[in-house]
């Protein structure tokens, strides 16, 4: 239980981003490689799982990234690819796994390093940021009611958790056809903590064309102090 | 009551931008340039009032756009500054006001269209967005719940309202020594319709220099269907 995994999962077909957008160019590299750099250069990270539509590239990731163990192939939701890659882990070994969302290319290494230890602390955590915008409760066309924002947390990734922990909530979600949003959800629904570390405001998520322009002018600008 | 005003608002002292934001180069304009462009040359708006920290350039915003009836100082509070805008406006001349965040240089001709064609409908209307990120309810250190992203709305501005009715949120906000994040959150409190129409992702809020740098992005690529 010594070693440190990240799964990192890419395996969406990118319908909303019109194309396959692990793929698409950042400074001239594939989406999903920033990802990979970012956990393959991170000095507390052992392992790497990556988690593609499909597995042709396999050869070329594994000689590219050292801590590749294996590139594998996504299911149809997120958790199912989460789960794909989480499986290939040696379970006696890997103590501590942290799941990546490899539309979040710039993910700063203290962002890692953050969840990583609150994840040893408490068995789960999640990096958030705070919204920059008024956030309303809103029913169909009209508000209900202004929220606090400070209490809302916008959740990024990497999600870290206890290797045990994870497999055990994904395996209940699936007995009990439980769906999340995140990792954190099938954790929550356990009833077990998840604490929250403070994420980075670089740290996006590509979705649009429009975040890969912002990803782009991020990526020129990437200092700390911003 | 014919006239469609918009109140602009930039007298913030830019604390966590680290100076005076307003006035911050995009584009080689100042930011609030951007946004009394914006409403210069919307069709339906009649009269603007920009709010600045203090008026010395007054005589030269007054010059370059025709619609700006004056320009004031703004206040310690945000509502403050929007009222001492609001103020400044023919009672009875104006029918619908818009309250637009200096700070939003990017807005759409299409979102103050949809905010103003609702607020003339229900008597208060604002843009949201919503996240692509999960979001969590969080105390102190930890997850509380994840929550229904999709009945959680980001809030932009400009926020539209019948001139009557914010005149008398205000007032009213005032005289019960309640202060709220925005202009809605006042008209809500007297159990008031606000609308909500669809924002624009394009419409971000500079912050932080990081918000600029994505905004100079923006700004390049700007073009339908981003």
């Amino acid at each position: 239980m010594t070693r440190t995994a990240a799964v990192i999962v890419a395996a969406g077909s990118g319908a909303r981003f019109g194309g396959a957008k692990q793929f698409a160019p950042l400074g001239g590299r594939p989406l999903v490689d920033w990802s990979c750099e970012a956990f393959q250069t991170h000095p507390r990270i052992d392992d790497i799982v990556l988690v593609l539509p499909e597995t042709s590239a396999k050869p070329e990731y594994i000689r590219r990234f050292p801590k590749i163990l294996d590139v594998v192939s996504g299911g149809a939701r997120r958790q199912d690819s989460v789960w794909a890659g989480v499986k290939r882990l040696d379970a006696h070994q890997t103590g501590f796994v942290l799941i990546h969302d490899g539309a979040r290319p710039l993910v700063p290494a203290e962002v890692i390093d953050r969840v990583l230890t609150a994840a040893k602390n408490y068995g789960g955590a999640v990096p958030v940021i705070f919204s920059e915008d008024t956030l309303k409760e809103i029913d169909a066309d009209r508000i209900v009611r202004t929220l606090d924002r400070d209490g809302i947390g916008r959740v990024q990734t990497p999600q870290g958790f206890a290797h045990d922990l994870l497999r055990r909530a994904l395996v209940e979600a699936f007995d009990a056809g439980f769906s999340g949003p995140d990792e954190a959800s099938l954790v929550e629904r356990l009833g077990e903590t998840v604490a929250v570390v403070l994420g980075d405001p670089r740290n996006i998520k590509i979705t649009t064309p429009l975040d890969l322009i912002t990803a782009e002018a991020i990526r020129h600008e990437n200092r700390p102090g911003i």
